[in-house]
């Protein structure tokens, strides 16, 4: 058995800086671009093209040649340019085209005269206004230059950016890769839902919860493993889940109980702790670790805490592999709605509902209560050394990714 | 031709109500709950258990029989519960068992004492405090009882409430389907990524926006085609897509330019005009039709006019199909950094960026620039009879589904 001495037991900040301190990217890797959405770009983007890469039509009209009479009003039309017509017309002055959005204008164009400005006929252009100099040409090299800057590395790929990377006709971009993960729930107690309930057992759920966490990030569940509470079966999964998958979690067993194996099996593995227990509530039996680049987190069998442990741990950890600059749960000043006590000592987790600026504690607290956690937009965070909370104060409210109001 | 009075050229306002009227829900299918996350619960579930299902330990400790003397300090132990077991252990008045969390207690139990405050030794359990009457119990169905409402119709199905349907033992919920949508990108200048760019034609990047801000929103695109401005190969286009998908997309040619071919390759398919054009810079050429149940959407060919109407119409029609009650872009009351001049007669959508609290317009508004975009946290949305906006002054923002902050 473990001694008491092997633990590292932190506060809730130290847990947070101890992670980002044991955390490395993950690899680089090329995908394509329609791969890359919501991940950070690893290399600076540089435009192999000019953008436009000509001088371009922005509307349907004519491009004339007026000389430098900006009150000519009278044009011979000698020929008609669409979208993506490579024409090598030159206009001398007094001439027009017949042009259209996005087509390339012939050589010697003062203008474009919108369509609904003019009248032609017998191939004579009337003009009803003025003419404005340059007016609706896109200059080749606007957007961008050949050369310059297109992105630059860190930045988080979106579909506007994905669109402008493919305007620039580059179609894989180097982005920092998606960890893997690997779920190991453990618990006598609990049965898959292809099985049947029978007396003392309870339906399993971790796997489904986390599951499903990870991907409303982007991120794959490799495997998921179901374990009874047996010190050489936990010992033989985590050893496989470590060659496999570049993350583990693993819920339940972590508490100090004789039949909780995890921290013992994982020791046994070859696993280096960054921490055991934070003083928080709820999730205070929560363990990180690393093996060579991997990390494995242990987190409480109770379903909110382990809830609570991977938005608090989990989640940042995985947005600073792949690279991300703000990798903590969207956090804001809220008033309590109503008084709020605790004890000192632990930092708490409190989920709530967010409206008019006003958070309120949810009913059922209950560290196995996941009910609450599905109506909450998310957690008020109380430090350790706070009492008491009147109504009307504020506290740190922390979003969770979903419920978004 | 079509003529000038088939238009239906609406305001903003008008096109979001229009669509409105104008949509149906998907169909609803039963899924495997891992597959519901995000999606909208078509049908009330009602628990088919007791959660717990049994009277449960939540701490390591024991289980006394205390009768009715709460400073009785001194207990038999005879025997050990571990989460999981079927025990059928009664206490007498004296006893106590060792158990576990999440454990079944056994019959006549009157509280469970942490393992902390505890002593055993040799078969007699010392405690240490006073005895508090049903502590650390979960008593069956607290967190909900057999033949209640788990969830309603309507819910957002997300990582707690899809854990906590399968600690129910619930491992398929109906939803409303996701659409299945196909996109057409037309113009005589695009090419594809995949080919070289030569004089006066465009890398083709709205496929790329619109199957990334698709992907975002958890919708698939079915198929992508690229087609030169034809009328009959876009007719043939158009028919095949409404037959395999629920939304198409078309991009380009719903101008009124010679060589815009969708809006009279839509009629001729048979679709009919929700609207047609609507009073807004930039994106005004863009329609909105319905074919039987399906929707079409031809977004202008410009980049980012056409990604201005995706959020705008196409985003909150998807998440109306899906049976979301809040369908549009989350908005607020932004104070404007600067001053902004325009117009009147349309309504505007400048992509800007929001920081403390004030939002500030970006360069780069040009309808084809997706630069600016990539970098926008959303839109200021001016109406079409603002002429000004002062510094400090409020207008209305919508928060885009990226670059949150």
């Amino acid at each position: 058995m473990y001694k008491i001495s092997d633990y590292l037991m932190v506060t809730v900040e130290e847990a947070k800086k101890l992670l980002c301190e044991n955390i490395q990217h993950t690899g680089v890797i090329e995908v394509n671009i329609l791969d890359s959405l919501n991940c950070v770009l690893a290399s600076t983007i540089i435009s192999p093209i000019d953008l436009p890469s000509f001088d371009q039509s922005s509307m349907d009209g004519y491009a004339i040649n007026a000389g430098n009479d900006l009150d000519r009003k009278e044009f011979e039309v000698i020929g008609e340019i669409k979208a993506g017509d490579d024409s090598n017309i030159t206009l001398k002055v007094g001439q027009a085209v017949r042009i259209f959005t996005g087509a390339k204008i012939p050589l010697h164009t003062d203008s474009i005269v919108v369509q609904e400005k003019v009248t032609e006929e017998n191939g004579t252009l009337f003009l009803q206004e003025k003419i404005k100099i340059a007016d609706c040409i896109r200059k080749i090299g606007t957007q961008i230059k050949c050369g310059q800057i297109a992105l630059e590395a860190g930045s988080i790929m979106n579909p506007a950016s994905i669109g402008f990377v493919a305007s620039l006709g580059i179609g894989k971009v180097n982005i920092f890769s998606k960890p893997e993960v690997s779920i190991i729930v453990t618990g006598n107690e609990i049965v898959s839902l292809d099985d049947e309930l029978t007396n003392a057992k309870v339906f399993e759920s971790n796997s489904y919860t986390l599951t499903s966490a990870l991907s409303q990030m982007g991120i794959r569940v490799k495997s998921t493993h179901l374990t009874e509470d047996d010190l050489e079966v936990l010992k033989h999964k985590i050893n496989t889940c470590l060659i496999n998958a570049d993350i583990v979690l693993i819920t339940g067993g972590i508490s100090v109980g004789k039949y909780d194996f995890a921290y013992e099996a994982m020791l046994a593995c070859g696993v280096e702790t960054i921490f055991y227990k934070v003083l928080q509530k709820p999730g205070m039996p929560v363990f990180a670790g690393k093996f060579r680049r991997k990390l494995i987190f242990a987190l409480p069998g109770n379903p909110a805490s382990a809830l609570v442990c991977f938005y608090q741990y989990v989640y940042p950890s995985i947005k600073q592999m792949q690279g991300f600059q703000n990798i903590y749960l969207p956090t804001a000043k809220c008033k309590s709605h109503k008084e709020i006590n605790k004890k000192t000592g632990k930092a708490h987790f409190i989920r709530a509902t967010l409206s008019d600026g006003f958070v309120t504690e949810l009913d059922g607290q209950d560290s196995n209560m996941l009910r609450s956690f599905a109506q909450a937009n998310g957690f008020i965070y109380l430090g350790k050394e706070t009492e008491k909370v009147l109504p009307g104060e504020e506290v740190e409210f922390h979003f969770l990714p979903f419920n978004t109001i």
